[in-house]
């Protein structure tokens, strides 16, 4: 049994929790948090509760360490300090730090003889991984990747922080015709507009100005201005009673040339349509988790992305059993 | 530069003729025929055409050689014999002997310090890779795999062999209501009948009866009787024109559910449309040819296949330039 330890216990944190379950292999051993251990009810009845403090104490007892904070401010610190003492899987996403926060992880793991997998999820992740096979098979082509229709957490907070706004659910909408013309290889040029809309669901304040609320998310830069958005004003028992989920998705295309005369055409389409978009990214951090305790079995250390595992290491199933069920 | 090998000189052969040209950091050496080399016509200028009796003496002029064969009786026999003096890869693709065909290939491979790929194209290839993801990041769930619309070369060559068919193309065609009820996550069961339709064009020869013929393909075992196939009798010109090309593709689904109560559902889908069947797998070869030549460099030896090639090993560009632009 692989023994996983949980670091943070949000969405993320519970949706790791009940991927474990369903793995045969893995067992959840202990969730460390930063609240007082007492406060948290959680699901599991035979995994312990600890303060973050006590983390140290749990070196020879966790296999791998799914280290579940925010990308912002948590991850860039934790796990550089913990890659020393475990090996550490986690989903830092904001794509333009990568290379600074994969230096930082590879030199801990490194000095603690542990593997630590970043970025690990489904963009990045699932999504860099498609996008990177396909590019290696059609040199020539042209690539796209489009999310959802799923829940944007920024854009829903951005709404949240105007004044007036009691509550707000953003929608990340891919452009149906758009995608309809790269399905059909044509190759478009898509500017930002052109490629998604957002569709907000806002809950007022009593006494707030709608038409105000309205303009200011429209006019939103970075967040709202370049795209189409609709603004649907809902009470908030319709908020929760539909759109309390956390979906997610989208699809990431490369439409490719081969042939002398370039006069062939393919398409590699990968897509994910989601239910909830934290406990599929727990899914594939737990595959990620079993990957790390094997690597660091056979002596790997440093840091890794999913381009460095190779795909075996992610199943419970031996090569052969793969070889002759899967292949 | 990588220098390639092609053994075998057919529609694969040519394929990743092409497919090199599309490569920077690839380059052809040589093509080795069993006919005779001065017969053979390839499209590279400076690549040698042999047969294949010299083909030891390229053993220190070829980083990999693709073996292009056929894998009813070619690839059982080449792979293991060349595996020994070259890294190999190979297209083999007969699913229920692909353990036998591992184990050949990798005693030869370790014997010559060498890498041997094998079973790289897209199914198996591409399609067991997204399997296996799949598989490992939903552990509950159910597999679908559809293939089409796409010409099979086997069906096609069963019609040709009935007698009164001058020539003929089939093609392989998913059921479009079968498609919508797994991407609806509806889990259906389907039988062969329920998942593809069989449509076949048909040349028939001067005189030939064309029921007969029809009711000799409809009731052909293993091949038409479990599917409704139609049959449409064209003349040579229209069967040149309309269907020369040999396009195939597919779709991968894996959906599975999450949550402490299996109350969220996800669907996982990987598709391809392909205009030429060879020509992509050859794009597919050429790039695992790649990471033979890494995994030999770095000293690795024996047998793989997909699972066990970490992504990164596919691309021309650096870890770090992946992490940058593709992660």
């Amino acid at each position: 049994m692989i023994k996983i330890g949980i670091l943070g216990y949000g969405n993320l944190g519970r949706g790791v929790e009940s991927a474990v379950v369903q793995n045969p292999d893995t067992e959840l051993a202990a969730v460390f948090t930063r609240r007082d251990p007492e406060s948290l009810k959680i699901n599991s009845k035979t995994a312990k509760v600890l303060n973050v403090s006590d983390i140290e104490n749990w070196k020879d007892k966790i296999d791998v360490l799914i280290i579940c904070g925010g990308s912002a401010t948590d991850l860039p610190v934790q796990t550089p300090k913990y890659a020393e003492m475990f090996n550490v899987v986690d989903s830092f996403d904001t794509h333009a730090k990568i290379p600074e926060h994969f230096e930082n992880v590879d030199k801990a793991a490194k000095k603690g003889n542990k593997v630590g997998i970043i970025s690990v999820g489904w963009d990045p992740g699932m999504f860099s991984l498609n996008r990177m096979y396909a590019n290696a098979i059609l040199p020539e082509g042209n690539d796209y990747t489009f999310w959802g229709r799923g829940v944007s957490q920024g854009h829903s907070d951005a709404i949240r922080r105007i004044e007036g706004v009691a509550d707000a659910k953003q929608y990340t909408v891919p452009v149906e015709t758009a995608l309809e013309a790269v399905k059909a290889c044509k190759n478009p040029e898509l500017s930002t507009r052109e490629k998604h809309t957002r569709e907000c669901y806002v809950v007022l304040k009593e006494g707030a100005d709608s038409k105000k609320v309205e303009a200011e998310i429209k006019n939103m830069p970075n967040y709202f201005a370049d795209y189409d958005t609709t603004v649907h004003f809902i009470s908030m028992d319709e908020l929760k009673q539909n759109h309390s989920k956390i979906p997610h998705g989208g699809f990431v295309f490369r439409c490719g040339k081969t042939g002398l005369n370039k006069e062939n055409n393919h398409i590699i389409e990968y897509n994910l349509k989601l239910d909830s978009n934290p406990e599929f990214t727990s899914s594939v951090l737990v595959a990620y988790a079993r990957a790390a305790y094997k690597m660091s079995k056979e002596g790997q250390t440093g840091c890794k992305t999913v381009f460095d595992v190779a795909p075996a290491y992610l199943s419970p199933k031996s090569g052969e059993e793969l070889r002759k069920t899967m292949l």
